[in-house]
């Protein structure tokens, strides 16, 4: 795979997967790109740009077939084989991710999880073997892990960080609000919760005190997220 | 506050506050644009345009004041009364984020939790009252909240954005993968948890074969989002 795929064009394949298995529990056999854009809030040109990258093209007479696409996005963007994710930090977001992420893509597994905290190691967590940090490059090494999600205090995440790419991970999933150092080529996706909600209470507040009509549905938000290396 | 004030404007504020009081805590007095700008990952033209809303200017000589930095984001981006919020749903992930979000500013309070599940009614979960979902336009209006956060299974969540809506709430922060229609004016904030950690996994692949040095520190990617209305 020598080209490079655009990190939002990845991220609007995920979110077409998920719109075409609705219309498929639906009963729904075929769909118009210009449908799937209005489902996904882009426009219908976007669809059928992203969905090049697959190499498959409907037809214009009755648009895509939904489960084929199904099958080519699956194909294209999850793991073929199984792939390898461990957690850093299993307090209350680290386990609630643990929780959410069990069996939801059948070959992306969380394999462990890494704890400071003395008396989590050598346990089971959400189903998951608890090890020591000291013990991540380790643990990391011997079971082919590329994938780390660091759910750690601020302070320690870089720490966690180095020691995840030292130890082979080339894709960190970084809840923790801190600007993480990491070489070329390690893919980086920050969640920091804490500054979404601080924007949404801004923006409702803003909203409260502008006042402007409720006039329209149309002028939403779209579900976006940018990251650029 | 007529204005209208960029989204990303506010994120990057809320991470200036964030560096600001690391460098607080370490003793630091004062910051200039570039310092800040470098460990923000941004230009120090940006952050000057963005201090710049705040009415806050430092000088050339010394930079600026860290507190009164601090101070004038505060002022400006958080509630400087109290603001109220209501989370939907309280399986692992909103049970995990009332949690999170305890305390952590002082004018922004999540008040009270919406369930489906009878087993959950009028009990306290992680010190706030959960009431039906039946109940919320009630609980909404009478406490006056304006902020909502979704973590109810994609299906419901479109159901619950109506009643938080109508029921008077302008900023919605959602966990849910459903592209929710909102009226104009109703800020909306998506973190789609298994689309980033699909990202993720997908780039760790695509780092993987593509082999390319790890050569330097600096390229590492920007912990960024972007919400367009």
């Amino acid at each position: 795979m020598a080209e490079v795929v655009p990190h939002r064009t990845i991220g609007r394949l995920t979110l077409y997967w998920r719109i075409l298995r609705d219309l498929a529990s639906e009963g729904k056999s075929s769909v118009y790109s210009h449908d799937l854009a209005s489902k996904a809030r882009v426009t219908a040109a976007q669809v059928r740009r992203d969905l090049m990258v697959l190499g498959y093209f409907g037809t214009p007479a009755r648009g895509y077939d939904i489960n084929k696409l199904i099958e080519h996005i699956e194909a294209f963007v999850f793991p073929t084989e199984e792939q390898r994710a461990v957690i850093a930090g299993v307090g209350n977001i680290g386990r609630a991710l643990l929780k959410f992420f069990v069996g939801r893509r059948p070959n992306l597994k969380i394999v462990a999880s890494l704890e400071t905290n003395p008396e989590k190691f050598d346990r089971m967590i959400q189903g998951c073997p608890c090890h020591s940090i000291e013990d991540a490059p380790k643990v990391i090494r011997e079971q082919g892990i590329t994938v780390g999600i660091i759910a750690v205090p601020d302070k320690e995440a870089q720490y966690v960080a180095d020691i995840f790419v030292d130890a082979g991970i080339r894709g960190i999933l970084n809840f923790a609000r801190t600007a993480l150092h990491v070489p070329a080529g390690v893919y980086v996706e920050d969640i920091d919760l804490a500054m979404s909600m601080d924007r949404v209470a801004f923006f409702a507040r803003q909203s409260l005190k502008s006042e402007r009509p409720m006039s329209d549905k149309t002028n939403s938000v779209e579900p976006s997220k940018e990251s650029y290396s």
